[in-house]
């Protein structure tokens, strides 16, 4: 069993994380990513899938050609929990742009 | 370019592929896959992104764990062409379910 983040953990967490937003009417954070094309996404998505496999946490993602939408929640706890900070740092480590150069 | 199948066209090609609706509001066709895992789920994306880049047609998709739901449209003719069928087929081609058994 996993708790979901109190209120000020949550707070503390999101602020060292890189352009993650909060999801109206849930408790899950989202990002969405830009690449040159489809190539670079979808490479981007599998690392990130091999992450979430050896993590046993898993995004829900949305891509269309160059453009990746995740969203991190835990299902288990019904909201945001450790988990998903670790996996979101994880995506931000190997995001592009300013963070990566 | 590439022209937008007539209403004829694309009741005869629909009716040749499996399980694809039309989306609401939108000259698209979707598809939802269950995998018993991630994994599964994952690797089923893989082959079709592949397939999508060597076709230069890419489909518009969500995943979280085990469940893939997946858009098929063509951008530039703003509708459902030639190009979405011939991708659509593919992918019912390594579907799992009675079809792959």
């Amino acid at each position: 069993m996993i708790n979901r983040l109190t209120s000020e953990e949550r707070a503390t967490q999101l602020a060292e994380l890189h352009g993650w937003q909060s999801v109206a009417g849930r408790d899950a954070i989202a990002r969405t990513f830009r690449f040159a094309d489809f190539n670079e996404a979808f490479g981007f998505m599998t690392r990130i899938a091999i992450k979430a496999q050896e993590m046993n946490h898993h995004p829900e993602w949305f891509n269309v050609y160059s453009r990746v939408e995740i969203t991190l929640s835990t299902h288990e706890a019904d909201g945001l929990t450790a988990r998903d900070i670790a996996l979101a740092r994880f995506i931000d480590s190997i995001a592009p742009g300013p963070l990566s150069v």
